[in-house]
């Protein structure tokens, strides 16, 4: 029994320390999970990770097995939270504005990412990868302003929504053939082959949202009225255990054939968009979700070595690298919105720009995987860890404040810069 | 990353097997747990447990170390969940009756259990486990019935549900105690000791629910209110992972003072149990243990020696303790709830008597506790397995039909035997 009192006790201190960073930064009116980051930090380089029996660096500690197994179950859950909410309905429905304002603000930070570590570290795979790290849009902090600002019906919130829908999607992919092309080594002949593969799985996954499900959910909804109107007794299934298993089914699938588990478990998420509200399953996908998902903050601190954050040559190219992601996403977004809608004006350019801004999660997601592929180097880590933070500490107030200017006179704003 | 596939191939196989056995069971109105036990069994004793890399015996595979956290996480959180519906004002004004019919039905199986191991096998720990083991009634599956037959305003129905209560409370000192004395070996001063360490533990969590607990909720409701009224930003805590972390924390306090971790998380349970509903968290922590609690049952069957099964010697064992357990829970039961209420008849007396029969799931993770600590011997958790699946069995339709003969009148019954 000595193992699950440790494991106890080792679970209790995370949870613990992770809510204590999370309130804090909750507090400065920051996300939760940088605070989480920097705990994990602080616990990999102190006596905390003795005390608690969580040797990460030799592997060899069954604790530090079942926090990895959390953490990856964390993101994987986050991930399928993400495509429950996204409906196929709304990513073919969104629109010009949205789409071009996806399609810009993928490629201008890629091409960026890809160029700055080509002319720096001179690695394709490495080169690749930072460049998928500061595609994805983390749209949820941009969403939470809006809707605390109750301005979902403005254009520009519409666009931001949609871009950010299609975002994920194209992310997804990105990351597919980057971490496809990162293992097998990059030949033209791998590179068309992940890249046909990769479409086909999300193209295949949205045909089947739009053309299969809704049959699929017809079938079961007429059977069961036609039960109940025969007095019949209906065998339900319980429909969070069925949505974990295709989850992990799909995330595992995807694992298997070379891209990633999270877009297995995206992609998962997007089947159920359409009844994930329906059969309760966005709160209880939530609830697992909160359970697991601080380990995932909290291993993504263990593995910044914080050597790398007091280097120069890390910091100087972090501060390029954050500079370059503000700079096309705002770009990239903003042209491809006005481009898409001549009704943009300029106040619109810029909120759909900066809110596109945070990378928040994904962008460290994506520099995890490449971390533990052995592609991406810990100090290139560190910078994405660190763009991904600063973008989200950026966007925010830049954020509130064009909107403040926009739509003073149209709704009740807050009386101050509150968040 | 070849361990995270081989995590979600195993958890997803390990899901959708559990779901099948726990489907196929509840079609036969039979409790879908025991479903799961046999799935377990037949896992382990199979090329399923290799295919999915569960090499539980060797206690080497990281999978096996994943999926053992689970099983003892689901475990503390079923428990956790039975506290939180564990009402101290019940507790305290369940009357008389239920007060009788909880302590006379746990005196009477725990003596039986111990004096029959006694007489056998001659171990005092084993046969302290064996009478532990036979004592906590599960009182879901008779609170389910009465549920489906609205029946919950009669008599027997409260009285029920009051003992099932207490009873609780009893086993958890009980299983405390035991526990204690298994590790510790037995001497007269250690039994004092445990039973005070115990007593304590368990009567001041009591008095704190009672005493404490509403002045804490008071503060913070006066504070919240106070800040409302003067417009400030309340800063809430996320009360599931609070809850979480006390489950959690005293899990881990039990487990290091010698008493077992479930005891820690069920006491937890009864902190939060006035406040359960109001913060959700019953339907959070089900959420979580519907996650988790699969694992459990399952390593109940993958820890039953299958040789065991075919054993005569555990078959004849097995029968005997099916009687003790039957015979001992009906008369402690009935004859309590008949000495504390004279209006109890003859088929009230019956209906209380069978209703408390059913062990479930509690008597298997006592028994777990004693295989795991090495004090009970695989036959007899073999024979506790046997028994806590045919108890389960018997009751239900024996129960529905002694309320249909008693309320037929009275209450509008389901036409048939379906429960």
């Amino acid at each position: 029994m000595e193992f699950l009192l440790e494991l106890l006790i080792a679970l209790a201190v995370l949870f613990v320390l992770a809510r204590l960073g999370s309130m804090l930064f909750s507090r400065l009116g920051l996300p939760g999970l940088i605070g989480e980051i920097i705990i994990g930090i602080i616990v990999a380089n102190t006596v905390i990770s003795e005390w608690i029996h969580l040797d990460f660096s030799s592997g060899d500690s069954d604790i530090y097995t079942v926090v990895y197994a959390f953490s990856e179950l964390g993101v994987i859950f986050l991930l399928f939270s993400v495509g429950l909410e996204t409906k196929v309905k709304d990513l073919l429905g969104a629109g010009r504005p949205a789409l071009l304002a996806a399609v810009l603000g993928v490629i201008l930070p890629f091409i960026a990412g890809v160029a700055l570590v080509m002319a720096t570290y001179g690695e394709m795979p490495a080169a690749m990868f930072m460049g998928a790290a500061m595609v994805a849009t983390s749209v949820g902090i941009t969403a939470r302003i809006i809707k605390d600002m109750k301005l979902m019906d403005t254009r520009e919130a519409r666009i931001i929504i949609g871009a950010a829908v299609i975002d994920d999607v194209l992310g997804m992919m990105v990351l597919a053939m980057v971490k496809g092309m990162a293992e097998e080594g990059v030949s033209v002949g791998d590179i068309v082959l992940l890249a046909v593969q990769a479409t086909l799985f999300v193209v295949g996954i949205i045909l089947i949202c739009k053309y299969v499900m809704p049959k699929v959910y017809d079938y079961f909804d007429k059977r069961k009225r036609k039960a109940v109107s025969e007095g019949k007794v209906i065998w339900s299934v319980n429909k969070l255990i069925m949505a974990v298993i295709v989850c992990l089914a799909m995330a595992a699938f995807a694992e298997f054939i070379g891209l990633a588990a999270i877009i297995g478990a995206f992609l998962a998420g997007m089947l159920f968009a359409d009844h994930a509200w329906e059969w309760d399953l966005e709160h209880k996908i939530e609830t697992i979700t909160t359970f697991f998902i601080s380990f995932f903050f909290l291993s993504v601190g263990m593995q910044v070595d914080i050597n790398d954050l007091f280097d120069v040559g890390v910091l100087a190219m972090a501060a390029v690298v954050i500079l370059l992601a503000l700079a096309t996403k705002f770009v990239g977004c903003g042209f491809g919105a006005k481009l898409g809608d001549k009704n943009v004006d300029k106040t619109g350019f810029n909120i759909i720009g900066v809110g596109m801004m945070p990378r928040g999660e994904v962008g460290i997601i994506v520099a995890t995987i490449g971390l533990v592929s052995g592609v991406l180097p810990s100090d290139l880590y560190a910078v994405v860890v660190l763009m991904s933070v600063a973008t989200t500490i950026i966007a925010p107030p830049i954020l509130s404040k064009l909107f403040r200017k926009k739509y003073a006179e149209e709704y009740k704003i807050l009386p101050d810069d509150r968040i």
